[in-house]
């Protein structure tokens, strides 16, 4: 079975690692974020496409989830001492990859060249690609009426600003990936990772053609929230002050056209009538990922209610 | 007495803090070469400005004369595992310093105020300025017909190829800078640390102004070559390649009509009597500086030396 899988940062890494150790190389796609992808000291940063990198190749750091194990901040301390930005941490090991991605980006070779280099060199097997080699930026507009970089109000404002909508500045100009279209057709299934809809899922479905072909195939997601509460993120948060009910119902509901199933916690079993209104199968079991049996333990689960699903669909 | 000093790295370093420890703040002005400034990583690195400010902080590494003491090297290790280049080594501590200075430029700011506000958060009290805030790049003009920026000959080829000329390319447009010039009509004495004559002190009389005003002033240098041999760095392959015998005479008579002293080492005794035909007044002693004590012995003797000069020129 040829899975393609979406994935934003940390949640998505997890199942995304779960899946790499189950799958061979030739039937797990991965497609990235890059929405949350921002510049700082001049350096080209891609947080999601690092966080799911550095976990498949072990370098993740097992605390955060993002940055680098075993990190140091000599770098990241005389920044700080010298007045420099200090609000996105940039640890010494991290900003070797953020100084070779800025200087092949500047040379002109692209964000999925240079992805599959970095990948290649950290033992990374599974294709890795960012969701396009333009830039796409996702812009929160708050309540108050600002327009924030999504780090700046993800790291910067901690997340405070209350929410009005989201914009994926780029994304009518921005050219899907070639091997990422030809991954989806080439697909079996798609599976949406237990990431931020409005801000990890969403920014890769914008890209021109991918929604298109995503809709030819069965996709399942698993959810990001579990009983109303986002397991790391704003995604609750966002939910509430959009004025929706944060719930897995509601996730659901968002992906809704495109759902053929659905994978939610136990403790949320209650939601499982509603999702199945909408013609969505719905899974239950325990989706909280703590450590790499979690993680491997889930992804089992949802590659069987994959090939489940493709069962009755055909 | 003011005292202005010209300097170029390591060298010129060692003198300069010598001078600093007994002059106070209103007393010095130092001038650095940025001749040796290059772009590396996409950071902007100032090489000489960096060693002397780092000296005069207490921070240089005492073992290398450049860079941090007690650096750490992650950043470097991770960019060379990545497949970056790795030539030059930036340590973490001093990659703080080229980030926050590559942003500053990137913002509009000046290298002059920008090395102000670095030596401010430094506790570095004397007047530090590069010779221009324009770049003014050194280039290596080989004997097989190359031309290579300074870091690339210095230190990529380690001064391997045997040199024809010099080039200060960008001098006929870079503005001197107002303090600079001030700081020189200002001084009583002119002081041309034992850099570098082609590569360090040469590209600061190079800019427009400063030789005029120079030569306006009592000048006293201190020979970087020691019995035919430079202190540090390339000073006495060069002479030879280019045809002149590397002695602490070749030094006085490369800025002849500049100057009214010259101090040599005592090993070099036999240089004075041709030295002094030049009409330049020569004076004798342990130049070679091995730690502090040397540096302050050396900054007393060559302020003593200047305060005779001054004494017979009015």
């Amino acid at each position: 079975m040829k899975v393609v899988a979406l994935a934003g940062g940390v949640g998505g890494a997890k199942l995304v690692a779960g899946l790499a150790k189950i799958l061979p190389e030739d039937q797990l796609f991965i497609v990235v974020n890059t929405g949350d992808d921002f510049d700082y000291l001049n350096l080209k940063i891609s947080p999601d496409l690092d966080t799911i990198c550095y976990t498949l190749a072990g370098l993740a750091n097992p605390e955060t989830g993002w940055g680098q194990r075993d990190e140091t901040w000599v770098t990241y301390d005389t920044v700080d001492r010298l007045g420099g930005p200090s609000w996105f941490k940039l640890g010494d090991r991290d900003l070797g990859t953020h100084l070779i991605r800025t200087q092949m980006l500047r040379q002109g070779k692209r964000l999925s060249e240079i992805t599959r280099d970095f990948c290649q060199k950290w033992g990374v097997i599974h294709p890795v690609y960012p969701m396009s080699d333009d830039p796409i930026r996702t812009i929160v507009h708050t309540q108050t009426g600002e327009a924030l970089g999504f780090q700046e109000y993800f790291v910067h404002q901690a997340c405070q600003p209350a929410v009005k909508s989201f914009e994926f500045k780029g994304f009518e100009t921005a050219k899907p990936i070639p091997a990422v279209l030809d991954g989806i057709r080439d697909a079996d299934i798609i599976i949406f990772a237990p990431s931020n809809p409005w801000v990890s899922i969403d920014p890769i479905l914008s890209v021109a053609g991918y929604r298109k072909e995503i809709s030819k195939k069965p996709v399942l997601a698993i959810s990001p929230i579990i009983g109303g509460k986002a397991v790391k993120g704003p995604a609750a948060k966002m939910y509430a002050e959009l004025g929706f009910n944060p719930t897995a119902a509601t996730i659901a509901n968002h992906y809704q056209d495109l759902l053929s199933g659905f994978v939610l916690d136990n403790i949320d079993y209650l939601e499982k009538q509603k999702i199945e209104r909408w013609r969505i199968i719905a899974f239950e079991t325990n989706i909280l990922m703590q450590d790499e049996q979690d993680r491997i333990r889930l992804a089992e689960e949802v590659i069987r209610f994959g090939e489940m699903i493709l069962n009755r669909s055909y």
